[in-house]
């Protein structure tokens, strides 16, 4: 099946948790919006439609034959098993799933450091209010989710390459790519609390040494951060 | 088999989402933190443990056999078919679920509107950037979501009491969570928009007239609406 992936053409944003899945597994997509002349018009169009019965919210959505799935975290889970990005045993998809929810948590928290007052308003007029709140993010709520994840890989009963195994899944790529935007983000936060997380960053190297996403990382399809993403580098906001 | 539910035992918060799909279906739990004597102590016990090989991120989490299932939505996702409160089949599943996550990101920015800077600082300690993001919330979120819900209900093909169909699923009961919370919080802001969202009212009485639902509001494992839960009520904040 050819699968229809749907989100902003000009950011990386939640669908690129979506894109390393796809890229990963070599699966056979089209990112929609980003295909020239009629891409962006035909989100647009779907996003806009008045009939749809079962409207997202807001991108991303996939389109997998009649299913539409929005929801990053709820495309994921679909898209998992299928991909062969999660054992497909209950227990395994059910534990992926929280920890991709934890991410998604993650995402929301980093979009708030400089946008704590309304999505609505640009950033030069919430900028006193984002300071606040990225000076709270850094010194709590990174390293809290940080130590989280870097826990889970120091736990595992045997030492494992991934999150669950020995065998990569989705939540794993998610993470590379937690790691990779906080570090364009938030370089000096990172750079002091990289040491702490050692687990973490070799999960980050391991991944991005995999052939498919080195292979999507140097190629056009991987758009380059900016500061229209979720994950902007504003230095006063870096402490 | 009896579930064990773990959350904080003064406040409704996000495991009252999980509270009203057990009671509704009348399912055999624990709410254990809530328990005389040890409850607290255990759920504690459990969150800082440090050999669990799946630890929760944070509260609600539910012990279902030997499963541990954290993540409020992903909770919901688990005991749906279980409990009769939502179709077997995937595609209803992973619909019901997406709603699911839109509303705990609804339940997010409601948090943040007396929160918008930090969870570890106390209200007054923000007051003046919380009046600003809900403004922003009451003016353009809030008309958003309700929006959206109204409009599926609004869409769907045939007249229907619930969300999916005519029979009930957990993210009905989820809705009628938010209508009454968002009452408690923002009664004058709902007042003014309640007018648009006739369906949504609608759902809201049908969920709480359910006998299950209605016996649980009446007693007392029902805790009430308090200000130090997520929703909470601050006229200064309810334009």
């Amino acid at each position: 099946m050819r699968y229809e992936l749907y989100y902003w053409p000009e950011i990386q944003g939640r669908g690129e948790f979506v894109r390393l899945a796809l890229e990963d597994a070599g699966a056979d997509y089209v990112d929609v919006a980003r295909l020239p002349n009629r891409g962006m018009a035909a989100m647009t169009r779907f996003l806009e439609s008045r009939s749809a019965e079962q409207p997202p919210f807001a991108p991303p959505f996939l389109k997998a034959g009649k299913l539409v799935i929005a929801q990053t975290a709820n495309i994921l889970f679909y898209l998992g098993p299928r991909l062969g990005l999660v054992p497909k045993n209950e227990a395994s998809r059910l534990w992926t799933h929280q920890l991709q929810l934890t991410i998604a948590d993650w995402v929301s928290e980093v979009h708030d450091t400089h946008h704590p007052i309304s999505g609505g308003l640009y950033y030069g007029e919430q900028k006193r209010e984002a300071k606040r709140r990225s000076a709270d993010f850094t010194a709590e709520r990174l390293p809290k989710f940080l130590g989280y994840f870097e826990q889970i890989l120091q736990r595992r009963p045997t030492a494992s390459d991934y999150l669950l195994s020995k065998a990569v899944s989705y939540v794993d790529l998610s993470t590379f790519q937690m790691i990779a935007s906080l570090r364009y983000a938030f370089p000096r936060a990172m750079a002091r609390l990289e040491p702490k997380h050692p687990r973490l960053l070799a999960l980050h190297d391991r991944v991005s040494a995999r052939p498919r996403i080195a292979a999507y990382l140097s190629s056009e399809r991987r758009l380059p951060f900016n500061q229209q993403d979720i994950f902007r580098h504003y230095p006063e906001l870096d402490a």
